[in-house]
Parts: structure tokens; sequence; C-alpha cells
């Protein structure tokens, strides 16, 4: 369309701007477009959206400087949305602001009203044929031409009411563009999780894991993650501690998939049948939570894929099946499967075999899939696979397990991925998490993934918890579960498990990944009340379900991490629902420090006092000014103070 | 096209992306791409280029961190040209990168040496299909399936030639995967250009300003930009100083653009007529220098086009026509066009107008043009302006005269104009410089808008120039004039003219826009010594005529601003060539300072001595290291080094 008025949409947009960005159901989503005109115009301009069943809305975007117009969409339903920003040249708004300048000049503004009338004309036609009153614009228009007032009245009648400006501002005018971007919109679990992680052989199958969840609910978790459930290979199957010569009896690695007794859709004859699987189903939804399976696409060298499908693995020279390997490591357990063999249709057989896997789970009820070494994968791959899925089943939650280089990662999330594993289990320091949250909470990263944070995994003990006491975990636990909408933990978490596998090694010592663990779940001490403290304030705060209002605030203390968030209109009484988390990085001194607190951006910022709650020990300070002093102790198991902030 | 490998071009391109981006030929153009695939493999990664007759060429691209390759060329015709960059998985190098950890590892190679040689024969099929030598290749893979050979000597074969691993990566090979973007080539000359700016009628018309061509060839000046030359209004016509009451005999300002003695393509009588006019081209052709026209799109009131086409103009419910305006300021010699009139074909009609204006002086052998005022009237108009001409004269140059927003800057030289005026003539602490400059030298801004630094301009003195002694104008000078490749000076300049219109207002006092002024250009002290030699040194130098090289480098005195430029292979002997500029940012004292030079970057850091040439005062330095000391005193006329470094 050719119009005078040039419109960019640069929020939501991803990095290569040619697929859509993401957003979740009920999420404040921020809209931002460059709009310039020739001249000395004023534009309006306008958002709107809608979603597949056409639900959508409208809204007035705010001018900024230098052509930036910014507003925000809700979005009420799943699935794709068009994201439309309109724009146009506001002649009345122009005429508006000279004819001010003319007046205080006391130049003759005789064929000025006049003008101004015509434009308040015009906007009655537009307003009358877009449905708004125009009753208000013809009264001031008239006023403007009524010959038996003054000047200064009949200027007062096209000026002065507030209202008129803004019914006119509100109705597209002379000149309309507009630029168009899509947006995917997830349901509201894909942005605000809390997830666990078991090996179900570890509580003798589904039976024992039902018997598990209403200790999880109490907990506060929303998603049960189970590593891979179906048959295990035996060829090369690893022992204990990653060994390569297992005792008989030892249960393999599920992530040796595919045995005699099946591949990716069926299931490991110890766990359950069918029907057990099911019932496990069923039973979590009763409990608030949902089953996440593991899309791991890789087979055993027993697979049934193996046999049937030869044409689906790298061949070497002397005809045997390349196994993993990291040259030198060898992994002989493992096949990876060629994703792009030479053959069209072989491809087109195998993306769809991996297709049916999935939507036999997705039949089976389940909508949350933790996919395994996605980068090693072709991204085209993906691309296809999440949105064929998505198009019948746009409930299905896709989470990358993908510990790669940043721009691999972003690109996992551009292509579909719901949310995404992050570095965050690697960064310990104040600047480095302020660095790290800083980006993943800009644009365009928070318009791309949404970053699911684990402080550990079944492979994963880093940092501060290697040598760390109970408290180093309840430290990492406040950050991950506060820091971004979405988080999880590998059971055994709360109970403060740190055996490295060795001194160089990031893996657990006597890891569940190659042999049943039994714990004692109520022993002391252990996080549980932490971690029900936490998941329960999450649910109480709006605040606490977005990344996009973090916000870092200062302390003199380095070791003390200080962080909010807002969330509009959902507080006490409607109002903004502020959150405030401080934590203590040292999990074995006490530490104190002045913090420097953004107190105007949070809304407090009047001088007057406001109450900080901690929801953590229940206690409530009386603060006033930007400078509230605090102290955390880990020996009395107080990691952070996690306080709701009001005024008052 | 469905591949493994996603390739996105991150440079050349404009912000928008959509429209070409920009570069000159000749000029060494940085191509970046972001080139990703799943896994662990190698890639390699090529950009071609082609232009309209099919001129172009092909370079290996090389991989930086994070998936980054980048490349360069140099475009060697002029028009819109097609970038390609094509990315592939190379099989053999991430074969030749495993095998050699296996080696170390001791591992049995057997089967793995037959792998290396089918990468090879593959390559081999490859090569010969796209003309590159494949006998090293073919003579490698012989050599690792050779029984008679130990494994070491077989492996020894397959990997050691170096030149067989280039010869193998410069062979687009599996999963080949390709993006375009488009680059819009210029000729040299808008890319480096030295503009001089007079008003014939101060001369006596045409014949008069082709008696300055030989002082103006001898100053080094390759533009002659002339004011608007045709008819000038007498209605409203402005009197000297700009006062509303001119004196008979007043010229009035040109841009009050038309009489009844013709419009946009009619000759003011009083400079000469269209022979006249062809005589000033021709004679400066012969000095070296082009004729750039002024092309203003605003009319006085006696104008030909208000009277034959009044439906182009704003008019009043009186009937009569708006005027341009700033509220409350009247500007009534000047009748702004209405580019946007509601009847699309009076607006077809009135762009047509002007388009056929500038096709009648391109006719005439006119092929510069600096654009008055360009944000005041439709980018979309601009866009179809400039590639309706270029299509058909891709020689043709367009200045854009815009003093307005960043955005609105950058989205100018976006739709196609050739060279910016900017904010230099504001710009003048170190850090100011540094800053602005550091946005202009990157991408996207130095893809996108070539800037043309004015240290004044009829209606423009600024800054250190406003009070200044000559060396102000020296300093202002020099900083232009190496800069960037494309400057200009309003004449006067070289004398230091510098009386403001007032204490408040950045015009000049008798300025030449509304009077005639004659001036002695042999007075003393003048700045045309330094003018001649810096244009001398400028053409001199391949490292002044890019933008894409500049640095700065560090000094212990904020009155010093360092900066070097370099171009490769084409310095002393087929080198680099390397030009480090000094310049004392006080006119009235004498600074001085150790620098502190980034002498790695300027390829002189190997700690040997090197000679640093001033092209101002024929001086060698022989300098060691990176911190140098310099001295400038403006007292003895020496407002900068102008360096040429050499190693030795």
């Amino acid at each position: 369309m050719l119009s005078p008025v040039l419109v960019d949409i640069l929020r939501p947009l991803t990095p290569r701007g040619s697929r859509p960005a993401k957003t979740t159901v009920g999420e404040a989503t921020p809209v931002l477009a460059l709009i310039i005109k020739d001249g000395h115009d004023e534009l309006g301009a306008a958002l709107g959206w809608s979603g597949p069943s056409g639900e959508g809305g409208w809204a007035r975007m705010t001018q900024g400087e230098l052509g930036r117009f910014s507003g925000e969409l809700t979005p009420t339903e799943v699935g794709r949305h068009r994201v439309v920003v309109q724009a146009w040249t506001d002649r009345y708004a122009g005429w508006r602001r000279d004819v001010v300048k003319r007046a205080a000049a006391g130049q003759d503004l005789t064929v000025e009203l006049e003008v101004g009338a015509r434009h308040l004309d015009h906007l009655v036609q537009r307003a009358t044929s877009s449905g708004s009153a125009a009753g208000g614009l013809r009264a001031a228009a008239a006023g403007l031409r009524d010959g038996s007032l003054t000047v200064d009245a009949r200027l007062a009648a096209g000026l002065r009411p507030d209202a008129i400006a803004a019914a006119a501002a509100l109705v597209p005018d002379w000149d309309l563009s507009e630029a168009e971007v899509a947006l995917w919109v997830d349901r509201e679990r894909a942005g605000f999780s809390a997830w666990y992680e078991l090996f179900p052989r570890s509580y003798g199958g589904f039976g024992g894991v039902i018997e598990e969840l209403p200790r999880l609910e109490a907990l506060g978790f929303d998603v049960l993650y189970l590593p891979p459930i179906h048959p295990i290979g035996h060829t090369y199957r690893k022992g204990r501690n990653n060994t390569l010569d297992p005792e008989p009896g030892d249960p393999g690695s599920p992530w040796a998939i595919g045995s005699e007794e099946g591949g990716h859709d069926a299931i490991h004859p110890e766990l359950g049948d069918e029907a057990d699987f099911l019932e496990l189903v069923a039973a979590a939804q009763r409990h608030g939570m949902e089953v996440a399976l593991d899309y791991a696409l890789q087979c055993s060298p027993d697979h049934p894929w193996v046999r049937q499908h030869p044409e689906w693995f790298t061949r070497l020279p002397d005809g045997s099946i390349r196994y993993a390997e990291n040259p030198p490591k060898k992994y002989q357990d493992i096949y990876p499967i060629d994703f792009w063999p030479e053959d069209t249709a072989d491809r087109r057989a195998l993306w769809t075999a991996c297709r049916e896997v999935l939507v036999h789970w997705v039949d089976l009820g389940v909508r949350i899939f933790r996919v395994d070494n996605p980068h090693t994968k072709p991204f085209a791959f993906w691309e296809w696979l999440i949105a064929s899925v998505q198009e019948e089943h746009p409930d299905v939650i896709f989470l990358a397990e993908a510990f790669t280089d940043p721009p691999r990662m972003l690109a996992l999330g551009e292509i579909g991925f719901t949310q995404s594993y992050t570095y965050f289990t690697w960064r310990h320091s104040r600047w480095e998490l302020e660095q790290y949250l800083g980006e993943l909470a800009s644009a365009p990263s928070v318009d791309t993934m949404r970053p699911n944070f684990w402080p550990n995994t079944p492979d994963i003990l880093e940092g501060v918890l290697r040598d760390g006491p109970l408290g180093a975990f309840a430290l990492r636990f406040v950050l991950a579960s506060t820091l971004t909408p979405n988080y999880g933990i590998f059971s055994g978490f709360e109970l403060g498990e740190n055996l490295p596998a060795s001194a160089d090694n990031t893996e657990y010592w006597d890891s569940e990944k190659y042999q049943v663990v039994k714990r004692d779940y109520g022993a002391q001490p252990n996080l549980s009340p932490l971690i029900s403290a936490v998941n329960a304030s999450r649910r109480r705060h709006p605040a606490l379900r977005t990344l996009r209002t973090l916000r870092f605030h200062g302390c003199d203390n380095d070791q003390l991490l200080v962080y909010s968030k807002t969330s509009e209109g959902t507080g006490t009484a409607g109002g903004r629902d502020i959150v405030l988390v401080v934590v203590n990085l040292d999990p074995r001194s006490p530490q104190a420090g002045t913090l420097d607190l953004e107190i105007g951006a949070l809304g407090l910022g009047d001088g007057a006092p406001y109450t900080a709650h901690d929801e953590l020990t229940d206690t409530a300070y009386s603060w006033t000014g930007r400078h509230p002093w605090v102290y955390l102790n880990p020996a009395v198991g107080q990691p952070a103070h996690l306080l709701h902030l009001r005024p008052g």
C-alpha cells in the first residue's frame, strides 16, 4: 500500500523476523513500531490482534521519542495470531497544536477555525463508519463555526474538551498505513510452570509414582517429567556409574531406547503397561500436575528401527552402523539417527515415523515433551515437526534440552520450541546472573525463547551445589523459581544430594541414570518447606508469572542479588503487583547490605512509606525511601527475602 | 530450499532489510552471515556477487565465533547487484578433524581411511563439475586406500597436504544452502567527493564561475555545487538579511523558485542561458569537476505551476494557497507542494512533473543533485523517483539535505539517497565526534547512508567557527575532509568568514542567500594551502577513500582527536595504506599529548620502528611502539598531523 506513513514493527519479532514471535495467553506483551512520515504532521497509531477464532482487540499506541510508538496486547486464546499496527496522519491533532501557537501570536484565526471544523467534519464521517460516538466531534465543529461567539470562544469549542481530542485520536484517518507480523500464543503453562523430574523405576514403576503425587502436589509442582519410559537396549548396556561392564540386573540408561520389546512407542514392562500409564496421567491431573515425557530421537542397537530401517542410520564402508561418538570417546550403546538420508523418500518416511511416535503419546493425553538434544537434529526437522503437531494440537509444549552456543539456542526457540534449558546452571555470581538475565529478558530473546531454569539435572551438578551445604541448594532454588516463570528440579535436589562422579566430572556418583535410587524424602533437614512456600508465592503473585518486567536493583554488597517483577492491574485492590527478591549468593555466611531500589519504576516513588512482606518468613517490614537495609543468614535457613511490596 | 544448514545474511543489510544496502565501485565491502547447523559437522561457506552485466566474483568466507562467517566483496560495476552466501557441510573437514583424534588415541583406523577416501571421491566429482583441479584430491584418496603403505603413511596421504584441504574446502558440498540480498553499487564519486558550494550570481553568472574553475581545481575540489539557478519569485521576495521589505534590485533567495520567466526547468536570465550553462558543465569537466544542481521542490507564488496546477498545493477554505509556515512563523515567499493531493491522477501528474524536471537537467549532463529538505516530502516519492531515474541513469547521485531525527535520516539513505548531510556541523568535542563517527562507521548505518560532512553551509555557522580564529576553520576542515570520504565547504570558508546574523542565530550576517557577495580569495591569511594539501593527500591515499576502516585511538589529552584509516593492498609496494590523523580540537592554544595507538590493528605491531610522514608539513618522524608524543600549535598554522605510516 502506497502511503506517506512508513510503519515498521520492531516487536514482537524473532531475530530472523520471518517466524512468529511467542507469547502466552494472559501475558501482557509489548508491541513496538517505528512510524515515520515526512514533514511535521502529528501521527496516530493503534495496534490490533486476532487469534485463530477471531478473538482479539484493538488499542491505541503511545508515541515515544524518535518515531517509536509502543503499545501492549494481552491475548486470550491459543494459536497463531495476526498483529497489525496501523498508523495515520492525525490532521486534527496537527491543527490543534498549530492553532494554539497562532492564537498565542495574535494571528487572525478566521480561516483556521474553518480548517479545524473541516478536520472535525472528516472525523465525524470516519467515526460514524467505525462506530465511535460522533456527537462530541460534531458539536465541536459547530462551535468552531458559530459566528455568534467570540473567536476565543469558538476556538475553545474546538480545543477544550480533551475527550474530543481523545475521540478524534482514536479514529484512523488520512494516509492510513499498516504493517503486520505473526505471533504464536501458547497456553498459560507454557509460560508458567514448575517441573519435577523423577525416574519411575526408582519408585517401582507408574504405580509407585502415583503414590508420590500428594507429596509433589504439596510441594507445588505442576509438571511431572519422566525420563524415557521405553524398553532399554541390552547391547553395550551401561552399568552403574556409566561403566561398560554391567552386572546382571543393572537396568541401563533409559536414553538407550529400544529393545526386542519395542521402541519409542512402547513402555518398559517393568514400569507398567499402557493402562498403568493412563492411570498415572489421570492421577497427576487430579493432583494439579501434567505428565511430561522425554522425546529422545536415538536408538539402542536393539531398537526395532535398526532392523526395519537400516537406511535411517549412517552405514560405514564395512557395512556396520556408526554408533555415537565424540572422538575419541565412543558411545556404543547408542545409534544416532541420520535425519538426512540421501534418498528423499527415506527422509520422508523417517520424519513421519518420528512424528507418529509423538502423536502416539499425544493421543494418550501427553501434552508436554522434554526434547533430548534437539541441537543434534536438523532445525528443519523441528520446524516441520512442531508446526505440524501444533496445527492440530496447539496446546503441545516442547522444552528444548540444548546446551549449545547462543545462536543455536535462540534458533531453536525461533523455529518453534516452547521452552529452553539455559546456561543458568553455570551462572553463579551477581555479575553473571545480571548480565545473563538482562539478555534473556530483552527483545528479541524474550519474544523468541522462554528460559526454563534448572539448578541441577541427572547429568549436571555444578558450581556452588557441588560442595555446598543445603543452603546452596536453597539459594539456587530461589533464583531458579523467581528469576524466570519456568523452572525445574531433579528428585533428590530437595535433600541436597551432591556427590559428584569425580572431581572433574559434573555428573553424579551413583547416578540414577544407571541404577535405581531409593530416597527418604522425609529426612531432615530438607528444602520441602522452602519449596512449598516459594511455589505458593509464585501462584499468588502474577508478577512472578512473567520475565518481561524483571528489573535488577543496586546493593552495596555484591553477595546480594536484588531484583523485582511487577504486573499491572493484578495486585492488591487491582493495582500493581510488586515482588522484590533479595538472594544471598553466599551459602555459608550471613550477608547484609543497603539496597538501592528504583522505587520510582516500581511505582513507590513518592516518598511515602511502603510495606515489604516476606512471604517466606511471614514477616512485614515498613520501609521508606530507596535504601532499605537487609540481612540474610543461611545458618538459620534464610537464603532470601521474597517480598511482596505495597504502598502504605 | 530444505537443507540442514541455515544461512542468514547479516551484512550488507539496511535496518529494514527489505531495500538494497549500498556500496561503491572498488570499495572493499564486508559480508557477514550467521550459518548454523545441528550437531558437530564442519561447515564451509562462500560468497558470490554479480552486477547488472554479470560482472562479479566468488570468495571463500572465514569462520569466526558462534556461527559467524565473514568475507568481503569489491564490485567493479555500477548498479543493482545480487549477493549470495552459500554454505554447506564440509564432511571431509569433519572427518579430518576427527581422524586426527582417533589416531592420537591409537584407535583402529582401517574403516576410517576408507570413509575419508570416499569423502575425497565425492569431492573429486564435485570439483570436476565445478572446474577445480581434482588431481590432488584423487591422489590423496588413492593414498588412503594404498594397502602397501603403513596406516600412518596412508593417513598422511589424506591429511598432510594443506593444499588438498584448501582445495576440498572450496568445493560446495553436501547440504548446500544459500541466502541472497540485493546491493546497490554506486560509481566512485558517490563514495569519494570534495564539494565546493558557490552562488553563481556573485560571480556575474556562469561565465564568471568558469573563471573560478582553475582556482577550485588547484584547491582539489571535484564537485561544484550551485544553489538553485532558476528564476526567482518577486511576490514577498526577501531583502538582505532575510528582511521582508526588499530594496529595488535585491536579488531574493534562489530557493524562492519560479517566476513569469519559468520554473524548475528554467535558468535565471541573469546567470546566462542554456548554452552558457552547458559551457560551464563542460568547462568544469575539463577541470576535473562535476556540476551539482540543487533540487528544491517548492515554489514561489509566481511559479508557473501555481497557475497551471493549483491542485498541487494546499488550498485553504477561503480559496487561497497555504504558504510555508512553522507556526507562528510565516514564509509567504514559498508555497510548499502537496505531494499527496486527494485525487490519485493529480498525484501521478505531479510526481511525473517533478521527475521530468530532474530528467531535464540529467539530459543536460548533470549527474549530481543536492536535494533540498527531502524529509519534508514523502519517503514514497523519493523511493519511486530515485529508483526510476537510476534505472536509466545509475550514475546519478542524490545528496539528502535533511537535518532531522536519526531514524528519518537513516530512512532517506535506505530508500535510495546516495549521500546525506549529517550532524557533524554540531559535533565538536572529542567525545561527541568519537561517538557519532562510531555510529556512522558501523553497520547498519555504514551500509545504508553515506555521510557528507559540511563544517558550514550558507545557513549554518556553528560551534567553534562562530567566534573562532582562522585556525578553527582549519581544524574543522581537516576533520570534515579526513573523517569521511565525502565533504564540502561553502565559499568564504577558506577566508574564515564568521559574522553571525545575531548572537542566537546560526545564520550569517549579510548572507549570500539574499545578496551578492564579492570576495578577495587572494586575501591573506587564508586556508587555500591547507585545503590543497589535504585534497592532494586524499587523492594519494586509498585509505582516505573509505569510512569502513575508521578507528579511533587513545590519547592522554582530550583536546587531541586521533584516528586512523587503512586500505589493504593499496599502499607502499602493494601493502597496506595507513593514514593516521591527529587533530588539535583547540583552535587557540598549542596542545601536546602521548598517543595510545592500536599498532597491532594497524599492522605495525612487531615492535619494529615505523615512519610517520606528515603530509601537511612534509616532515618525517621515526617512531617505535604505541606511545608516540605529538605537539600541535595552531599559532603556526598547524591544526593537525596528517600522517602516512609505513614500516621501517
